[in-house]
């Protein structure tokens, strides 16, 4: 039964413990994290160029992430007019408010084992463990 | 000076506030981000087929990833053989260590601003709140 012998499993392995299948692509991409964050506390929107600056985006990426977060149904992008001039209103929409809503959860759960993780190590000498089977660099 | 006149700032608007840029990519992305993860509580590493089963990632897939964290040097792969058969190692280095640290740090205060805008809107009627100019749909 060489086969069952093949793997060792650590004793707190979990099968796709790892992951992170709760973390939504769509909002964890850094500009689109950084796009809705902006947008969370802004109810009434930001203009594309607030957006742009704030980002620190350029137009042609800004463009590409909001019509990925449109798409999504995350945000709603209105055009108009403002002192006589077009203007481009972005809005998180409520369906991209629970979504987010959701991410941050699994974010701030993946955060916390991660933070925990660091720690239960801090107190240990890695340099002290190692594996007790030969080893060449790979 | 309609050129002047063209933006109104928001009052916390601050240029790049949300770039977000030090959630360094390398990390950052999901796979990596769930690798870091499960390897970072344990100093004497992962086999490849139990970082594969605990991260849910083919072959492949772990392979193009481990290669992006090894030439950033951020982990280590070590060749060997454990009961006859080869075998491959995976461990965090102490630089993987220091910028998991970092990146961490930064994640915690993304988590942390996006949860205060949430609060801070959950007691706004935002249906009540709309620009004071003429909006079509985009």
């Amino acid at each position: 039964m060489a086969k069952s012998e093949r793997k060792t499993p650590p004793p707190d392995k979990t099968s796709g413990r790892y992951a992170l299948s709760g973390l939504d692509r769509t909002i964890h991409e850094k500009a689109r994290l950084g796009i809705l964050t902006s947008l969370i506390t802004r109810p009434d929107g930001l203009l594309f160029n607030d957006l742009k600056d704030l980002c620190a985006l350029t137009d042609g990426n800004l463009n590409r992430h909001l019509k990925v977060l449109e798409d999504a149904g995350l945000v709603e992008i209105w055009k108009g007019f403002k002192n006589n001039r077009p203007q481009t209103l972005v809005r998180i929409t409520p369906l991209g408010r629970t979504k987010f809503a959701e991410y941050l959860a699994v974010l701030q759960a993946v955060v916390a084992e991660a933070a925990r993780g660091q720690k239960a190590v801090a107190t240990t000498n890695s340099s002290a463990v190692f594996p007790h089977w030969g080893l060449a660099p790979g």
